[in-house]
């Protein structure tokens, strides 16, 4: 890390790679001898068709995209994904959701206003684990099946795909790219990108082309994914800046050798925050064994004072942003892709000294 | 300008000033001693809270905003404006539309899913003009009156404010904070950021509060003026670098003295090159007098083969995107905030001699 920099623990936005940044910063004023910055390009010139073109082509490869699915970017972040995916998938009917935490419960109550919700599972109020298979109540004819791969707030992650007739719907915006997924599986993967893709203000929508086309009739345009696929995602102007930064930063998730790298580190930056959480009775792990997030991990002390402190004295050591959300209380340290494992070694360093001063 | 720099004359996205460029490259990987990038900065961060806060309070000094009057930072462009204001403000009934354009014309007909579109005026299919106050057919029920301040393809620009029982709606994309506004007389104002304010994936709407809330049942949360309000436009992650750079630009456009500095300059940037169209018969202008955008002039020549040579041969001399929009053909500069006289002057200057080498 470089001297002046901080170790940025927040839920998103979050911590981007340093080398992305630095290129960002070297080319913002004159692109690759355009003469100009890539904020500053038209979205219809053959400049920035490349980039647009070079960053889709180069998802598709991370995540190993099939031809069956089209990759958008769009705007609006996952909430008014939570409007779209009932609008163009539902038809009005059944769709099931299961609800595993906020955001989950978000997407749910928006869809009640385009659909009959069915909810699948639920794991109100407390949030601490992921249904297995078998409890999931799935509808005989659902539309699709709703879920959240990774629970930002509470710290939980789904460690399995579900098996389900209807078609797969999976909000991915805290977990995509930190690990490999079978995109043949689902029938759409959504997420916003500013957590483990890039600066606050696009939305990556993955969709089984098959599922387009069957829009509510009031859904707005921008909203039809069977008009951001025909019009290449520029039905609209695109957040071209955004879309750059997630090719950067792909630049560097493939150069490190892809999302099989990215899952061994994020395995590797849990464990070594889940190590210290499990060899102390000083501090509380949220969620259960076996549910566990490795992309935000979640505990408390025994006490909200002994909390704030932590939380104060982490700030002053360049480990910022270990609050946890208000909902749940606590402390929360995000790993996301970004963050090198020097910054999870300085946050452990940390617990276990507080810990030793406060126990 | 700086040496490897160009004269970008495209119409959105679009020229930014050197000074806010530079700017957010020397803070991008730390702005202000906080260790991290604007770009990786949570939007719940009290850093992030006050840029935010300042942004808005700049906007609303720039363009004199009351207090009746709310500032909203949203995403998804226009386009999706289209149909917000539809969804909030009709109620179902009918709404006036003045079609003076391609992106009027694209609201009014998104608009028709949701309320009754009177088309109170069109200038199609040429729109080479701007229609007169007493051309204006107004309903006497309307529930807001719609039009396009500039319109980007035809270059031409509405010089009045028309008067209507209705609230005025206004699409002011490409020409906000080029002149003052009475925002008094405005039930809502949008713009999407991408070519006078900040990248692209920017939406800025100014509404007056006493219109929210009346939005039609299925309008998706994020859609709803009146729960953006409420949230402070952070019901979801807004698109905080394009937000931060809208502070740049803001902070550029007050110390050199604002829109009346702005007007002033846009004026005299018109000025030289609608007088070098008038003093030529080699050169068409399409805009009729009167109705001229000072924000995109648009002109050809006889020719469609000495229209491209012209466009090719401008870029040659780092004079960019001068190239019409695909639906009006010819040629089109782009004169946005941005945009230094020395550019106007290169271009004229390529103009005339152009013309020399082809009469």
């Amino acid at each position: 890390m470089m001297a002046d920099r901080v170790y940025n623990f927040s839920a998103g936005p979050s911590v981007m790679p340093e080398e992305v940044l630095l290129e960002a910063q070297k080319n913002l004023l004159n692109y690759k001898g355009s003469g100009m910055s890539v904020m500053e390009m038209s979205h219809r010139s053959a400049m920035f068709a490349d980039i647009f073109a070079d960053t889709q082509e180069k998802l598709r490869k991370a995540l190993s995209v099939p031809d069956t699915h089209e990759i958008l970017f769009l705007q609006g972040g996952a909430t008014l994904q939570f409007a779209a995916i009932p609008m163009n998938l539902s038809c009005g009917k059944t769709a099931d959701y299961a609800v595993t935490g906020n955001f989950a419960n978000k997407a749910a109550k928006e869809a009640e206003k385009y659909c009959s919700v069915h909810i699948a599972a639920s794991t109100a109020p407390e949030h601490a684990r992921i249904p297995r298979q078998e409890e999931l109540s799935l509808s005989p004819d659902a539309a699709y099946f709703y879920y959240c791969a990774n629970n930002t707030i509470y710290g939980t992650e789904w460690q399995y795909v579900p098996e389900t007739k209807a078609p797969l719907v999976c909000d991915m915006s805290s977990d995509i790219l930190s690990r490999p997924v079978d995109v043949s599986r689902f029938g759409l993967i959504y997420a916003g990108a500013q957590k483990n893709m890039a600066p606050a203000g696009l939305t990556v929508v993955i969709i089984d082309k098959e599922l387009a086309g069957k829009e509510l009739p009031y859904t707005p345009q921008v909203m039809s994914y069977k008009m951001m696929i025909e019009a290449g995602s520029m039905l609209n102007t695109p957040p071209c800046w955004c879309i750059y930064m997630l090719g950067l930063t792909l630049d560097w998730l493939l150069a490190g050798g892809g999302v099989s790298w990215m899952e061994q580190l994020k395995k590797e930056r849990a464990k070594r925050v889940y190590d210290v959480l499990d060899n102390s009775s000083f501090y509380l792990p949220h969620a259960e064994p076996g549910s566990r997030s490795d992309m935000n991990v979640t505990f408390r002390t025994h006490s909200a004072e002994l909390d704030a402190a932590f939380v104060k004295e982490a700030a002053a050591r360049g480990l910022v942003n270990v609050k946890g959300h208000k909902i749940a209380g606590g402390m929360r340290a995000s790993l996301y892709n970004a963050m090198p494992l020097e910054g999870v070694d300085a946050l452990t360093d940390f617990m276990k000294e507080f810990e030793t001063r406060h126990v």
